[in-house]
């Protein structure tokens, strides 16, 4: 089996070195930038690196694109018939219905794409942060469309298990970007916000462990997630009502001194929290 | 030196096993709850357990009360003229200005109470959660009131860092409350906020880290976090104020699909996160 790395920044080399981890030997990689492609050859991650699909793209029965989303289609596009018969080909894109109306219509009938999504990713770009460890127990979401093979969507699932996800979920696109909006997008605008909304020179003196949590993600790279944010516009902003909805009932209950109110909001997210 | 702790949960007991490690031994324990007193002798915390002060506050020469608010100045009233002269008295307080103002003309002259807030809690409650490796490396206020002696100031500065708090800081009542509804109590009510505009009951296959991490605190204690909410009304609703400002940017520049705006919220909220 020959496995083809498209795009080797923090996920692409992260899927490299949890390939290598699980014996995995006949890896290649695909990047525009010279120096991160030596840099996987040096770390044992890729036998070797191409600039182009020219190639490579032939002989590869599993191509995993970790590229921004716009990316993919451009690449899909500019390497038409390169691809090998029954090749596999999926994504790591964090929202799933655009990407799949916009990349199905290019794709050749002997190829099967299959649209995934691991929840695993780091704030920092580049190789040099990529690290297995984060896949380690985390979830993986897959949205089948109806043109996958159920042989594949199978051998797809088993190989991620093998890099170290624990759960893989089969899931509609629409579901996975309503879920996604609330569990990923709201999070990071959240944190986003919080940290902007940040008037004291000095508050690193007085942060704890809930500040410096609650920001982590505050530290975003803004080109993936200006395009996350826009590509889900109607479950995001879904999400961020339902959570200012919430908020206000905490507000109403501080400024009206209402104990019980409080209480009952602290009660029910401690029961909801604990369910995790 | 006599320590005596005057209640033993979380906060409390992780004192105690702080004061153990650094090779405080003439330690002692006040709590209600007797079967907590057990505990805390059976872990070597405390040497002898009180359910009240009568017999061990004339010997205390540092008094640490990790109470809810509310209990302290009941305690102060229920035990007076039992304080040792030149006693140092500290509290954990979460918000400073109304603890302050509410104990103060409570006080016998001939003692020092030095109010103060540990930077490290824990969400779970009692005894049996308490654990001195939260207090390393975190950072402790000190808002000083014009009766504490400057001596006493730096006693129990020189203490809380033998405990493994790394920073000390000294801050007016006022400034610190402000400094606290943005970094403590603003985060604990985002967190409860967000898990309760929860709609999907599936959401645990769907979570990554970024979700779990900003939900951690919604795991709330409701009894003390509704005092200290309400306790800081005014501070804590400006801070929610300017969060939902913030918060307005991000829905915005997402339903005018203002990518430039994003980017730059996205780039100035990565920077600020940096300087933590």
């Amino acid at each position: 089996m020959t496995i083809v790395l498209v795009g080797l920044g923090v996920i692409g080399g992260s899927f490299g070195l949890a390939l290598k981890e699980a014996g995995y030997t006949s890896v290649y990689g695909i990047d525009t930038n010279e120096t991160t492609l030596k840099k996987a050859k040096k770390l044992g991650i890729i036998q070797e690196g191409f600039t182009d699909g020219e190639e490579i793209l032939p002989q590869a029965d599993l191509i995993i694109f970790s590229l921004y989303p716009t990316l993919i289609a451009q690449f899909i596009q500019s390497h038409p018939k390169k691809f090998k018969p029954n090749a596999i080909l999926t994504d790591v894109t964090g929202i799933k219905q655009g990407i799949i109306k916009e990349i199905s219509p290019l794709l050749p009938d002997s190829v099967d794409f299959i649209f995934g999504h691991p929840m695993a990713g780091r704030e920092k770009r580049g190789i040099d942060f990529a690290n297995q460890a984060v896949f380690k127990d985390a979830n993986y979401l897959l949205t089948p469309t109806v043109k996958n093979q159920e042989k594949n969507l199978v051998f797809l699932e088993q190989l991620v298990k093998e890099l170290g996800f624990k759960k893989v979920t089969r899931i509609t696109p629409h579901e996975h970007d309503q879920l996604i909006g609330f569990t990923s997008q709201l999070p990071h605008a959240i944190a986003v916000a919080l940290v902007n909304s940040d008037i004291n020179e000095k508050t690193g003196d007085f942060v704890g462990d809930s500040y410096r949590e609650l920001t982590r993600i505050a530290n975003i790279n803004e080109e993936l997630w200006s395009e996350l944010f826009i590509g889900n516009k109607s479950n995001l902003l879904e999400a961020i009502d339902l959570f200012e909805t919430e908020l206000t009932k905490i507000k109403v209950a501080v400024a009206e001194n209402d104990t019980k109110t409080l209480k009952r909001l602290f009660i029910h997210s401690t029961e909801r929290r604990s369910q995790l």
